[in-house]
């Protein structure tokens, strides 16, 4: 789905998108969990370093990273087979493996222009909604790949993580996004407010989740381009963001617990704006 | 449609819960995170030994120790002020414990037949629907905390960890939970086929998220007593729990990545529920 329509422009990217700074430097990362490591090996747009899996995958692994060898870098082994405390050793603590990791290099952070041309093309195909969600100053790795896991299961154009504390693209976050890294747009921003002014002049209508809004989101119209605005574990919508938002609304939560994990609460706003789109 | 309930039976719960073995040990376990030990401080079920704290809310946690002064155990201070590196030293690595921290007794795993009693109290007097989610062999804290959350959020009347991986009631599960673990009723069974019977016989629908199922879940009027029925974060329904199961549902997610994280899936199907009571 997005890396088809997410193809390089013939632009100087890397200087619109870091005017101050050089390109940054490629350091390597791992990924790890089965769905993670073979969407990543899918990837077209994906660079391999090594893959390493536990014995009762090596002949899975061979298959995989062969259909991948021409974006390996480096030398050496392509695949690593490794005993369970080999994994251990390799990476974070109480990282869940399920006997799969793969050393990449980063993907190069989706443009939001990009995305939403795709979306605009693909809606010209099936009609479909196009919905954005844009988490502002949410930093737990879990929470913000689950969000990019529930973005693809219901077909969203774009995620965007706002704020200087989003988590990086990788290991945690790859693990919970489940393969949906390697295949939904994913946006870096530093500032979420003027994200919004762009996706309301491409035609966005910014729905902001509120616990103390009046009305439920099942009772708004958004249209057919929806930007869905969440804020942080702690915090919430702050003040700039939910003063760019055109609408806000609430999940019908009981009003002395009206608290959701904000990945839940983006996974009914997803299944709500995908259900009413007739 | 679903059988009558059946009328309450008498009591003997002691004996009915463990009848082979001798009351469960009383280990202590540390709660953390500001809502967490805010909740276990305010539930008259819940002995606690210490409450640790980051200087700013000293004065904060005198207030809420003192209103649980008659639960708590142990001799020596009740509140100790700690800076962040002893505070690390006292939680599990990466534990985000926001400056809050309670040394408590785990509580009683809560009875089903109780949970639906009160439920049927609740509906006598209200009218809403009656949800138990049942979680079979789920494993993470992360996952089924967010699952008490989201339940307590939107009403159900407990939530049952099934099977011998289910992660004990304390830590990352009760940060997931953010104060819920001290609010639902949180049941544990060895077996979710047998609660499932239970729950039938006591008028409850069985609804099973499956991805493969042909009917979206909002299709379904599961009626006033329904019990929601999740697999684990790897294998899905197992074949003895799925066909126990009144009726099996999906969530609309796109056919070439149906696959949503365990909470999320659970979150969306109270959502649905709770939406579709009228």
């Amino acid at each position: 789905m997005p890396p088809k329509a997410s193809a390089p422009k013939p632009l100087a990217k890397g200087a619109r998108r870091h005017p101050e700074r050089s390109p940054p430097a490629r350091t390597e990362s791992w990924l790890y969990g089965r769905h993670a490591v073979a969407a990543a090996l899918a990837n077209p747009q994906r660079i391999w370093r090594r893959l390493a899996v536990l014995p009762g995958h090596a002949a899975a692994a061979a298959v995989l990273a062969d259909t991948a060898a021409a974006r390996r870098r480096g030398s050496g082994e392509a695949i690593r087979v490794m005993d369970r405390a080999a994994f251990d050793r390799l990476l974070p603590e109480g990282a869940v493996h399920q006997g799969w990791a793969l050393e990449v290099e980063p993907l190069e952070p989706a443009d939001l222009d990009d995305a939403l041309r795709a979306a605009a093309v693909n809606r010209a195909g099936g009609g479909r909604r196009s919905v954005v969600v844009v988490l502002d100053q949410v930093s737990d790795p879990h929470n913000a790949g689950a969000v990019l896991r529930s973005a693809a299961a219901f077909g969203a154009a774009a995620v965007v993580l706002a704020g200087h504390a989003a988590p990086p693209a990788a290991g945690a976050l790859g693990k919970a996004a489940s393969g949906a890294l390697d295949r939904m747009p994913l946006v870096r921003a530093g500032n979420a407010a003027q994200v919004l002014d762009r996706l309301k002049a491409a035609g966005y209508w910014c729905v902001g989740l509120d616990e103390g809004a009046p009305a439920p989101l099942a009772a708004c119209d958004p249209g057919p381009r929806v930007a869905l605005v969440l804020g942080s574990e702690g915090g919430g919508l702050r003040r700039l963001v939910r003063e760019r938002c055109d609408y806000l609304a609430r999940l019908p939560t009981r009003p002395e617990l009206p608290s959701l994990n904000v990945s839940n609460a983006a996974a009914i706003a997803l299944y709500e704006l995908v259900r009413a789109e007739g």
